[in-house]
């Protein structure tokens, strides 16, 4: 279901979540099509990108970023096709990635956008996800903060995720041995035979620690956290001497009105542990790298990624609302419109 | 008191303590002196040192050092005078830091000790700490975890203590604002007015968060902690982006059975903060470039620095369970002999 050609469709916050965000927080509003003013362009949305970030966007504290304010639209990066441009660098037909909103066209600056070379010959979905946002994320937080060596134990959590799926299977290329956590059978499968994971654990299991401690008979060297909660309390009991976390997101607690009590954080002394956040936009020049990196073995076949793609800008809410919740299976992207031929 | 000339006094350790450690867990051991065998030396010991580590020492569970069972003597960096030598390098009369033990003689492999040069004109004690483990240690910590820059705000708990009181001067000397936590006024007055810190707050002050707060209206760039508990959730709190926190010791919860939570991590995440723990030992170049920075301030004085000394070796349980209490006021020190003439 596409809109009229000169109709631009955007998805508004309707009301800040209180606690599990709903698709009844957002409304669709309707206008013109913009025309793009001198270094800017206007791009036809094919995939919108849904990132759980975007859940503290909705807060009314803020930490690092600007907040959304009801009556505003929802913010997400996009891949599209030009189809107005007064930016030299852009001409109608070109696609690009970046262009932010949940929208069925997009305004943009062109010079905060970046044009896909599409003769590399990767899905176009993919600089949402293993060469976007979220490969640059775990590139980071795997090369910055872990380093993982040869024969340490790094144990992943959301280990089918965007972010997850990448970070595990370079650490796996560093030579670690490498143990996801995931939440049900499915994925943990996945993440072993096709991620090649050395295990994953599932985090609904009876006794987690008990089957993490049997995954890690070593302890844990470096932890890439996703989720905090239960999963972050059992690693930590096994995090050996001078372990490294990187603290990418702690997405179970997103929905949450009040924050519980964290780790007594004595073994951080005792162990000369590292925990470090990060947030992978404080240097652009990390998804550069990452892109170049991986862009090969995104074509090769050799990274392996998955995604969930939901139809119709209308279930941008929908998803995101799945994706805190854990039912997404694979990075979450929205079709937006079709692709270009 | 001392000891006839051929008798070596040592403090055992009679049993495990259960939450406060007291001075009845403690026994005096009485046997002959030793005699060194090839490579060894037996000091007298001069000083003791009297650190808060020591408390983790005497729990059943360990986490990087070995720990000391019921029976077994005490540990502890001493400055001492070598009163026999079997290793070429030391001479009867040398003055040496580095043997260990709660004792009044002490034998040690000369490899493991340094020979201190008393021309640099520092006094003895101070090789335990200003110019020893704590003064490195707060070194380590400023240097290779808070880096202050000219104009943030770094906040130093146990601002008065023998870690404490250097990393702050430290920080100082970066060009850093600096607010101290210390036990009660004299020691807020002295960091203020001899160490020159720019503020101290009271952890005992009805509301330690607000005058905090009051202290640091900028927020808090670096943390130096010493302490953990209530005084770490209040920093936790004023924590800016990209903050950085050494985490050296949680005092406040070493004589505690069981641990209380801690922190929720989200602030990590979204504000970018590294949380890293240390171990000075774990680099003994550390220590002797401390000592190469740091002797000459010591000699010319703009180094500060504050000793809480306790004569007899039979009164060094008192002061551990003193130190853990915060009834010291400055390097908590045992005077067991006299020194050299």
């Amino acid at each position: 279901m596409s809109a009229p050609e000169d109709i631009r469709r955007s998805v508004l916050l309707k009301r800040r979540p209180t606690a599990e965000l709903s698709a009844r927080d957002f409304e669709i509003h309707e206008d013109a099509i913009p025309a793009p003013a001198a270094g800017e362009i206007v791009t036809r949305t094919i995939y919108l990108s849904i990132d759980p970030y975007m859940r503290g966007r909705l807060r009314e504290e803020q930490t690092y970023a600007v907040g959304i304010k009801p009556g505003e639209v929802m913010t997400g990066e996009t891949v599209g096709e030009v189809i107005a441009s007064a930016h030299p660098d852009f001409a109608v037909g070109d696609v690009v990635v970046g262009p932010r909103g949940w929208q069925s066209h997009c305004l943009a600056e062109g010079d905060k956008v970046v044009k896909i070379d599409r003769s590399l010959g990767v899905p176009l979905s993919t600089y949402l996800g293993v060469l976007g946002m979220p490969g640059a994320t775990a590139y980071t937080g795997v090369t910055e903060i872990i380093k993982p060596k040869p024969g340490e134990t790094i144990v992943v959590s959301a280990a089918s995720g965007a972010v997850g799926s990448v970070a595990g299977q370079f650490a796996k290329r560093a030579g670690a041995r490498v143990v996801g956590v995931a939440g049900g059978p499915d994925k943990c499968l996945w993440v072993q035979d096709s991620l090649g994971f050395d295990d994953c654990v599932d985090h609904r299991a009876l006794d987690l620690r008990a089957e993490l401690r049997a995954a890690c008979p070593h302890g844990i060297d470096g932890y890439f956290e996703n989720v905090g909660g239960a999963v972050q309390a059992a690693v930590f009991d096994l995090l050996n001497r001078h372990a490294r976390v990187a603290m990418c997101g702690m997405v179970s607690q997103y929905n949450m009105t009040e924050f519980p009590p964290g780790p007594n954080l004595g073994f951080v002394v005792g162990k000369a542990v590292l925990i470090q956040g990060f947030i992978v936009s404080d240097n652009p020049q990390r998804l550069i790298d990452w892109r170049r990196i991986a862009a090969p073995w995104v074509a090769d076949g050799s990274l392996v990624y998955r995604e969930d793609i939901i139809d119709g800008l209308e279930n941008a809410p929908e998803a995101l609302a799945g994706l805190l919740e854990g039912r997404n299976f694979g990075k979450m992207l929205v079709r937006v419109g079709h692709e270009p031929t």
